[in-house]
């Protein structure tokens, strides 16, 4: 029913939730391999069980206003990806978020438009003072994420991150919402 | 940070959240007696607390995909009323909607106008067969709703409902979906 | 322990309970199919496991006052059937009574004198003023009952009930409590 | 609904259940002092929330099969005591029975007669092999109950129970299921 | 982290956690035969899930004040054996104690060193009247560990307990607190 | 039962649960300003029923291996503070520790001797890979047993944490397994 125009190219962003199941399925189906280098996402979801599992705990943080999950639809129907509050805390002032892309759809700008979207509506409309991006530090499509919304670096967790049987040192990035507020109005 | 324009005059469909609990006590509060004469949502939320675990109740029904609430706002940012699915069965290819409204708000086709946005979502989109309306025999505003959406009653189940320590009659309306893609169509 | 004689054929109502099971599979598998013509009953008991966990199910509303179940027994200790209250709301003042029977057992009264005696208990010692009977709107038999008990239809859900690929008409029948005291004169 | 006579003085016994919570809040204040001299069953209950708290824990049992509470009402319709699976567990094959009753309805044989009642019911039906019986050293007419039904003692547990500041001795007492069908028939 | 020397010969007793559950259930495979002789603590312990289901329902009882299971390691690293409170229940002032151990570790004094240590827990830090010590008639060895710590034998549930197709006599075996006490300052 | 000693004054590592709720209420109203500086922990525990539900939090993390809670007392027998860790994750291979103290223990190595403990069994016992440590920038004492025990500042999150209606930036320490196994060999 609700959805967010992402722009002139039809994108639109709209809650995820557990009767999208099927449809998720196929998407992470298809995006399996690329999420996965760097996020457990994929690994959580291998059926539709699985996947329904997935979109109702986050359905049931959306209850507690502990987390949120949205997905990235394109003009032609098709889910391609998502951004999400992993964590959300309101009384404490603070959240983080994330995002995720099938390789198809990557380089559009999908998930800085949508990031600039659930950002706004937690600092403007939520009272959050710190939104937090953490990534693998390996993972440079999500810094470049976070480098392109403005955020700054906080630090870097040494080897936080096991993945693969490798572990990876995990870059902390935030913005606080005066920063924010500044990066959109020099952006408008 | 989702919305549904309902109409040139501003209004707004929104879901009505666990966080808006101060905004829908207010708006409780000041339409309680109006609200109260056939339907017990007001008698449930009596203080912030018992608002909030109202609407947890329905973002509980949410993840479950069993229930849904939204609120309807007026162009000045006022929450004035609600639409809602009091039951969801998307299995079973049946729904019961609801609406509520203060009596300031009362007049302007709010209550019609989000009733349309939600049953066109529960047949278009998530497959419902039949939309149930069900009204006290007494509560002319509520059943005038449904003649004005279309809807046929299918009977009056005698001295269901207690309310101030009197019995009355229920009646039940209903909607097909084939009917509602007739009656849409016809309304273009 | 307990039981009530339904009449001079040695039939007697009994709760019907978890450690059952066995017992109610049984009787479920002779019944399966006539029993499932127009309800879902027998659908949700195809094992012991899933048989206990329905007459769990009953269990845990009888501790909650929400719903109760009974057993049919014959003179020859064979479970042939039951009556249940489908919901039960003191509160409210409202329940929903139902039935079910294999068909060796059918033409012989035992539902209607077994579905008497819950209905007197409902009206006379549990304070219930309106009692429902629900019915596919194809199930004759059923009908029948509703008929035979003195009820009166409220009005016929159009394609409520989706059951083997069809949706079917339900009608809601019901009587209030003093009517059904004078019925109960009238019988005697 | 259910009642089993125990006698020709009018007494029954039925299920004792969440909805007679203001019977029973009734009872117990009458019976406070007497009842409470050796078990703790009044304490528990102190007001109506109290009361429907106790009695549905043993709805639960019920529903558990692992306890059940059953009531005796007296000729002229008084809850006057009851006994009770205090333990069940029909797997293991044993069972405790307890009992209490409020001092105005002693001396009349009552609880002797239900004991009989759902110990039959327990080794005929459930094919519990041993029942127990457990009381304070110094609780006389319980032994006495314990004594009269035949039951044999297995042991004193030394100051295994509290109340009122001092520490009690425990009797055990039991019945095996070929004594217990001996006993039966010998009362025959 | 924690552990308590058992005496020169290096053994420990330590708490048994869920995380133990590889050493545990390679320690009960072992023993499974003998320990099995005259209890069920090997049966519900299978495979690695069932082992950690065990081991988490104590850890449970241990959060709640209720139970408590402590192992015995040999000065080689060795899960030999352990002990626990079956119950605890500070406010009765009672607990039963047990134990059990492979063959392989018998004829030490392990069980006997550990009971000690824990019964004095449990009397002096826990304010315990009353600690019980239950076993089957025919479980010659644990009925010689209660009398080796000076227990005294409360009486015999006849036919109490049913194993293998067998229903066994259960002896009560028990010490009061300042029994204890004398017990332990004649042994130093 | 079980204790570590910190050293040759006496004082002891312990595991604090839910029975030490009287002494815990204690010993935070002691150093409830103090120790309410930097950390909310003091907040929680304001009577007896919330020390309890604070304790019983930490005891169903350690049921879950997923945080635990240990006691320092002083040689007299004072609960005078002690250290946590506040997650434990042994699949990731990270965790948090933490510590607390009420002031008059203060200036005595305690934290850091306990730390030191709990480390080592993280890291020699459970393969904990990264251990954190978490402080406000402000919070010079637990800053600076960080910098004692060898740990490396991995970042600021910046304004992180409010506490008093101010928010506060956040260090973020770490030692991983390999360097804590060298500080300590270096410390013998």
């Amino acid at each position: 029913m609700f959805a967010i125009s992402l722009g002139d190219d039809g994108a639109e962003l709209r809650p995820l939730e557990p009767y999208h199941a099927e449809e998720y399925l196929a998407h992470i189906d298809r995006g399996r391999e690329y999420i996965g280098r760097f996020i457990g996402l994929a690994d959580v979801c291998t059926d539709l069980d699985s996947a329904r599992a997935f979109l109702r705990s986050y359905a049931e943080k959306a209850a507690d206003d502990s987390g949120r999950l949205y997905g990235i639809w394109t003009a032609d129907g098709t889910l391609v990806g998502g951004v999400l509050f992993r964590t959300f805390d309101a009384a404490a002032g603070t959240c983080e978020v994330g995002c995720w892309l099938e390789e198809a759809a990557v380089g559009r700008g999908l998930v800085t438009r949508a990031i600039r979207v659930i950002v706004d509506w937690a600092v403007e409309e939520r009272g959050i003072h710190r939104v937090e991006w953490i990534a693998a530090a390996g993972n440079a499509a999500s810094i470049k994420v976070a480098q392109r919304l403005g955020l700054v670096r906080d630090g870097v967790q040494r080897e936080k991150y096991a993945r693969g049987g490798v572990r990876h040192d995990v870059e902390i990035w935030s913005v606080l919402a005066p920063e924010w507020r500044e990066l959109r109005a020099g952006a408008r």
